[in-house]
């Protein structure tokens, strides 16, 4: 239990840059519950995943862009932006990291891709209870209202509660109206895949050139998935860890390989 | 089982770059397995993750520089090597995939920063089975002896047996020569960390900036760990799975937490 008279300090980071709107809403919707410390990325990182920026120098500015608030800018990836605020900035331990909103969904497979839950993930490794959130609208004039009350009752609940060692969440909101909103459900992760293409192009001076592009492909019919979850309005949470070990391949190449005969 | 008539088309990418030599040393390996093809980044990579290129757009060129053996190199990150070949150059699935092999441990925690595993991490949820393998030594002139023929074992065994759906290894080999050799160890991954620090540094021009440095910090004492079976000799495979569900959390939290009042 977080003890009542202390002020728990709350590390906020995200993907989509220092300036995108989504970091503001999470700010807006958990500042009343700690003192926030927010080191971001100064330029857009989404789909870095858990990149970090190894053989060059990292650049941090504290800037002035969230009234009351303490915040610095990273030249860095998301994971970056973690790894300098707790051992640069604050030289301990943030209460909690909190990362996002997002804008756009890292449901499912998602996860992997994505530089807000990475920057979480982190944190968590670093036994700093953690969460990302995420709104299924990539439009910067998105509506964070419902995501805002999510963020605010996950990160309050992450507090009252002692969290395990590691504790991590993935938060994602559906792009509904509150009305329409159905509430939150605990999921695990669908079993999905993107589909991706490309497009061919050819630049002005004869050089070939490809765009990536992506479908999202779900094949799990599952109803605990965050995928069914998000598609019946509900906001998903699948809490998430890190150790990618698959046991029952273990087990099963323990007895099918066996020797090796090297 | 891999029909014996038909030749096996092996994916080959990694992370540090076409020019480095453990790619050359992986294709070495393994070229008398199956028909190879390479696509792989133009440049450096590690530490990339699961970063995609997105935003920008990624420029693949064919090359002349394994003999005998037709290669791509590309603008993108391992895992846009991936999705580059499956998509633009075999307009189908290989049957194999291998990356590597890497300079430089990608046991426990680094797998999740390892540009090298999350190609064939990529590959794995494509449905290709696939593995990532790293050797302990960051020289460019490190032997690969062992390296060599443990990639050409376990890809052999790949090939003979049926892989379920989405099979990945994490494949670590330890620096040792031929003679101290112990063998092969199916491990899971441990627990274990980087504690970083930063060099802080002024430049030139009276400007602030960092240079990242950690050092891994291990204090899981299984002996059924990678960096166990590694620092005793062995090289270790542990079998990856990318489902990053926390099942026992969730049960907990769907009992603890309950309804949210949301």
């Amino acid at each position: 239990m977080q003890p009542e008279q202390q002020t728990p300090i709350i590390l906020v980071t995200n993907d989509d840059g220092i300036t995108a709107p989504g970091i503001r809403n999470l700010i807006e919707a958990i500042k009343d519950l700690g003192t926030v410390l927010v080191v971001a990325p100064d330029s857009p990182q989404s789909g870095m995943g858990h990149a970090i920026t190894l053989g060059k120098p990292l650049r941090m500015n504290k800037v002035d862009i969230f009234e009351g608030i303490e915040a610095y800018q990273c030249s860095g990836t998301p994971v970056d932006c973690v790894k300098l605020a707790t051992n640069q900035i604050l030289h301990r331990k943030p209460d909690i990291c909190v990362s996002g909103i997002n804008h756009g969904s890292n449901c499912s497979i998602n996860i992997l891709y994505s530089g807000t839950m990475s920057a979480a993930t982190e944190a968590a490794i670093e036994g700093i209870p953690s969460a990302g959130f995420s709104l299924l609208d990539f439009s910067f004039d998105a509506d964070f209202e419902v995501a805002k009350k999510v963020a605010n009752t996950v990160v309050r609940q992450m507090l009252l509660q002692k969290m395990p060692q590691h504790f991590l969440l993935n938060v994602n909101i559906p792009k509904v109206s509150e009305t329409d909103f159905k509430g939150i459900k605990f999921c695990r992760q669908a079993n999905a895949k993107w589909g991706e293409s490309f497009e061919h192009r050819v630049d002005p001076y004869g050089k070939d050139y490809y765009w990536m592009v992506g479908n999202f492909i779900c094949k799990d019919e599952g109803t605990d998935t965050d995928v069914y979850a998000l598609d019946n309005g509900y906001a998903s949470i699948v809490p998430v860890q890190y150790d990618l070990t698959d046991l029952k391949i273990k087990n099963m190449l323990e007895t099918e390989w066996g020797d090796f005969g090297i």
